[in-house]
């Protein structure tokens, strides 16, 4: 069988620009640019928990490195540099090459350096780090969001529990909505150039990861205000499928990697045009309150007061 | 059952004075010291490949972080932040505790802060990574090494893979022994100070994780260099112990965090100078040779050339 070493060499020995010096040693070397604040954040994908034992490697490769992407994007930092530490039940040469090309795919288009990692054997198991810089003092903490802020969310949030639906055959959708969802699923975007722009725009950010709610909850909380949600003013739900599980999916699904983010009601009409110049829709859902600290009021079509079952996704729940 | 965000708080939520942010956003944040390389690794620790199921989770701990630790110290970096993403079958809280006990030990004795991390269920899996910090142009790298050059390894390389065979019943040791290696296995002791006080010092290093020949042989290849080591000047094998096994976990043995090294004749006695100050032995065990590249003699205590088999351990080999 092929050698760790000589799989690694195949398949990751690309050229890292951005780094003094790349795989291949103990440690990968970088030089930060002068100023800047480090974002740091790592993820964990485990076969069985967060894909499925059949899924294109190669959409996995992209997936992989595109959540981490998105935790970046949540903070407003350029993303720069990663690592990738993975475990493989066997070294699989067809099945590590589409998994580097996809990986490798969205490295190149968000401009990323993959500096290095970890291979070894067991349990499928992939965990990324991803390494972006931002300048001092202009994060999108979750801690900064003020009473009288805009609640603001990007994209089309629920596509991608619509497609895990979908795969287990919970629903059936038709042809081109399960391909749209199935792409959410499978080849999500992160929303860097978002967060990028949202640096001086937005106070608070998170990406979506848990689901709407959940992710809005740790907003609440970390910033001690309260919100009100209207889902009327979220995105329109897909014409084709069953509307209650799609409002579910759209307000607790998890693995969108849309970002959610509050703002000065002064900023609503940069924000629109910002959502024209990145050709991706924001959507002004809900606002914040002072108190109750951490309360979470939704409102439905009608504007009653929806009762909150489903907040969202929690791995030891 | 405790949620997940539940037992992170309460395990892995401790002061994190060398970050802007530390754990519960997106990301963390951290400012890096003005003008100072980075250095990065990673390192996944897998059940039933790189400990048993029974090992004690406090150990654990220690040692997920220590191995991050040693590629640090191989560098010369000084280590700063650390990240954790583990991957486990339950929420066990006791388990959780022990862990954090034995990682946040290592932590504080080599003054490093957990900023952030993933927490998810699957296979135990635990994934760390490690920044350090060095002065531009200081890092110890593989690539090196010089003809000329002294060879030297620190420490007592072999009882690590000496313990592993003792846990596995290939053999027995007295107890003091078993002990002894046991403790090098399961709570190795990354030579951070050793490499800070080798900048400067030595040319290329490394530490010995796959086994003393197989990381020397990183050396060899990426410096192009030739070496001759000489068994009967390694630290001499445990007395009470097979001394064929002995010999072989010494040379071929993974699992050791000792850093092996490679500097110019010239500073023999200050390296002699720093085991003393260290309170760690330093053994020169060989030299480096132009020619052939790549190409590694072992000779054993009568100065025979030693015929080579087991030059080291490859996870997919």
């Amino acid at each position: 069988m092929t050698s760790e070493f000589e799989l690694i060499r195949r398949h990751f020995s690309r050229p890292t620009p951005q780094a003094i010096l790349g795989p291949g040693d103990d440690c990968a070397l970088v030089a930060p640019s002068p100023g800047m604040t480090l974002a740091i954040t790592t993820d964990m994908l485990v076969e069985g928990t967060h894909f499925l034992p059949d899924t294109d490697p190669s959409r996995l490769g992209w997936k992989a490195l595109a959540v981490n992407l998105s935790d970046l994007a949540a903070m407003g930092a350029r993303p720069r540099w990663a690592l990738l530490a993975g475990s493989l039940p066997e070294a699989c040469d067809s099945w590590i090459g589409a998994f580097a090309e996809g990986l490798f795919a969205c490295a190149t288009r968000y401009g990323v350096d993959v500096i290095g990692g970890d291979t070894t054997r067991g349990p499928r198991n992939l965990c990324l780090t991803a390494i972006g810089e931002l300048p001092a003092g202009t994060a999108l903490r979750r801690d900064a969001a003020l009473p009288g802020d805009d609640l603001w969310v990007s994209g089309q949030p629920g596509l991608a529990a619509l497609g895990l639906a979908h795969l287990q055959g919970t629903t059936r959708l038709p042809e081109a909505l399960a391909e749209r969802c199935l792409d959410s699923l499978l080849r999500p975007l992160p929303r860097v150039e978002l967060g990028l722009c949202l640096r001086g725009l937005a106070h608070a950010a998170i990406d979506i990861s848990d689901g709407l709610l959940a992710d809005l909850g740790h907003i609440l909380e970390r910033s001690g205000v309260a919100a009100e949600v209207f889902v009327a003013q979220l995105p329109p739900l897909p014409p084709d499928a069953d509307p209650v599980l799609a409002r579910r999916c759209q307000l607790a699904g998890g693995d969108d990697y849309e970002l959610m983010f509050s703002a000065s009601p002064e900023k609503r009409s940069e924000l629109a045009a910002l959502a024209g110049r990145l050709a991706l829709p924001l959507w002004r859902c809900g606002y914040l309150l002072g108190s109750v600290p951490g309360r979470l009021a939704v409102f439905d079509e009608e504007g009653q007061l929806l009762a909150i079952d489903q907040r969202g996704y929690d791995h030891f729940g």
